[in-house]
């Protein structure tokens, strides 16, 4: 398909950010922010909400074994099925935008490419992906990998959240049989779309109205376990003390200057930090921490890593502590098919939108459905780039010109 | 009383080894360490043995109505009561010596001065008092405040556990009324002695017997609460974080180096580091810290306080991030009786222990005790100065030899 050929879809602004309103409600927590996690109530209530908007948009509703709910416009049986959609769990106390906004922009995008073209030439399907977050068990892109088949047998039974309840139990108790989780497998998927907020400030920064991602950056997750010695708070002279806390500082203080000194896109973060015992008048003996390494460039990411531990081995030695540093996650970068990335320029160009290719510092189900099937995914602002905040944000026109874009792909690959 | 004419009283050093290893068993943790926490199970269990033990060294026993436990051989009535003893409560998973060694030494010397001396002038007391580290309720001092009749009547039902249990209903659960811990104020009571650990290194390292300690350091306590964005991991750039942890990282940092470039005895803590929302992927919005400062010159405490507010000031400015900076709890220095030291000292030389004048860097009952009795203390050495720890040690013969110059002292001042 050439450029310029796509004939635009539009969405309704205000049909879309009712959309947005209603699934909002869902999970809010009286703390701030949406809490809406795996197999939890809130979740059953937005799954089954999302059903009923899914029916109200004239698609033909289906759940699977896993908990995700499909809508679908049948083909005309001549092509497999074009997948598009995102999650419907969020982090704890998160926004109204991440991963939901991709599910009623798919569902707003199929209803106006059919209301525009009748009945596809391909299948379309809308997805609400059951779990991508990992905030209640480390699950991550559980929805996604269910439908390539490759959630392990023993991981409903292994996950347990903090409060020691199993994945299986969790998914019992919103009507779902761990039994039947490997039914949800599907083989005939031949290409997914996924919109989603950016969570970044490219785009509003540079005033652009979609991204068209051209890869999902590599993530790393490492553990640091720093042990010093526990003594008295008043008692021990400074010099006298092995303060993991302090030599935890200067760690975490090295995981910024590794990351500004590599630059831009590289980002780091630690985001937990246990201190034991946990006492005011007692000098830490260990500390707990972890650190998140981001780059799109998989050379690139592993220079970080190994820059971090061996700055984290420096502060141990100068400061009489033992550190060990275990990688617990190694996600590596996946570019996004090319093929799609133009359908998705091309849309673009066609409602009239300004875009620009950038990477995804976030992870997402399209890294893992990219496994499997030619995936690519279009960005919409996120406003001062804020994200896994009650403060997330996206305008209602920028979120319906992206689904706008989201629909103008769909009838170009579908009709 | 001139120097040299104390008369020497000598503890046994098995005697008072199988006093600490039999309390040492009270409140082990599976964990490690001793957890002996104010009116728990393992509190009252630890009460009732130093009665029994108190009653097995010919003491007369009495409990009062906040659960301190005294153990009493009467005098002839010509003067007042000289009390010595300390806490029998623990930090969480410390060890067997901390406040426990000075009941038991207590306990030893004064069954051994009477042996020597037969009934004394001057009524001698061991006390083993029920609180003095604040780690179930913030009641640092209880025993001691309760003797002095300075607990607010507030007190019982306002300060409350982790667990939500007020220290009221804490000791019902032990068999005490809260409605009558007013009586447990004493106004017989002319002086204190207290023997303690050292809890740091001045000891060891100098190779001295006992140290005589001539203030107790001062102390404050700071809460800093820094105030940051919550933001996504992946998508956020560095450039555009406020990432309360980073600035908190380097206010840790600015703690060590402001009592560091004071000099020593000057040190600070931070011991417990909350980090909000906690997430591995989430950029910390919020992070709260502990800072524990201590000099024994008030002046000198109160410009350290002054340097960390600022840097701590500064790094949120430079760092655009809030900051929030306040003081929790203000321990003035306490200096100890000058003639109970000198009588200290003749005992040690009694005793043919080397000793040396030193301060504490710990808070200890005496400090409370010496707003209204003339009050001093005897350290004896604490193995690697380890403290507020499993690890925390005192070799046997140098506890005796602390108990003996206890003895020698009591000796001196009642028979």
């Amino acid at each position: 398909m050439s450029r310029g050929d796509a004939v635009p879809v539009h969405v309704d602004e205000e049909r879309l950010d009712g959309l947005v309103v209603r699934l909002g409600e869902v999970g809010a927590h009286p703390d701030g922010g949406i809490v809406r996690t795996q197999y939890s109530p809130a979740w059953r209530e937005a799954q089954d909400l999302v059903a009923q908007l899914m029916r109200e948009a004239g698609l033909t509703v289906r759940e699977d074994a896993v908990g995700n709910v499909f809508g679908r416009l049948e083909g005309d049986g001549s092509a497999g099925t074009l997948l598009t959609g995102s999650h419907v769990d969020t982090v704890l106390h998160g926004g109204a935008y991440d991963g939901a906004l991709g599910v009623l922009a798919g569902i707003a995008a199929a209803e106006a490419a059919a209301t525009a073209g009748g009945r596809p030439r391909r299948a379309v399907e809308v997805v609400s992906l059951c779990e991508e977050e990992g905030s209640r068990f480390h699950a991550n892109f559980f929805g996604t990998r269910a439908i390539l088949g490759v959630v392990d047998p023993d991981e409903p039974d292994r996950l347990v959240d903090a409060d020691g309840v199993t994945l299986a139990d969790a998914a019992r108790s919103v009507g779902l049989d761990p039994a039947t989780f490997a039914q949800a497998r599907r083989d005939d998927l031949d290409l997914f779309l996924e919109l989603h907020i950016e969570q970044g400030r490219t785009l509003v920064d540079s005033g652009t109205d979609v991204g068209v991602v051209d890869v999902i950056t590599g993530l790393k997750w490492l553990e640091v376990e720093v042990q010093g010695s526990t003594d008295h708070a008043g008692a021990t002279a400074m010099a006298d003390r092995h303060d993991a806390l302090q030599g935890a500082a200067r760690m975490a203080a090295a995981v910024e200057s590794v990351v500004t000194e590599q630059g831009h896109p590289a980002v780091g973060t630690v985001g937990v930090m246990r201190v034991q015992p946990g006492g005011a008048n007692i000098v830490p003996g260990r500390v707990g921490f972890t650190v998140d390494l981001r780059h799109p460039d998989p050379t690139v990411l592993e220079r970080l890593e190994a820059a971090v531990r061996e700055r984290c081995r420096s502060v141990a030695d100068d400061r009489r502590l033992d550190v060990a540093v275990t990688l617990v996650k190694d996600t590596p970068p996946h570019g996004l098919d090319a093929g799609l990335r133009t359908v998705l320029r091309d849309a673009a160009d066609a409602c009239g939108a300004s875009w620009r290719d950038l990477p995804s510092g976030a992870g997402h189900d399209s890294q893992t459905m990219a496994t499997r099937v030619p995936t690519a995914m279009v960005f919409v602002p996120s406003v001062d780039g804020r994200s896994h905040s009650p403060a997330e944000y996206s305008r209602p026109s920028d979120c319906a010109r992206g689904a706008s874009v989201l629909a103008t792909a769909l009838r170009a690959l579908a009709w």
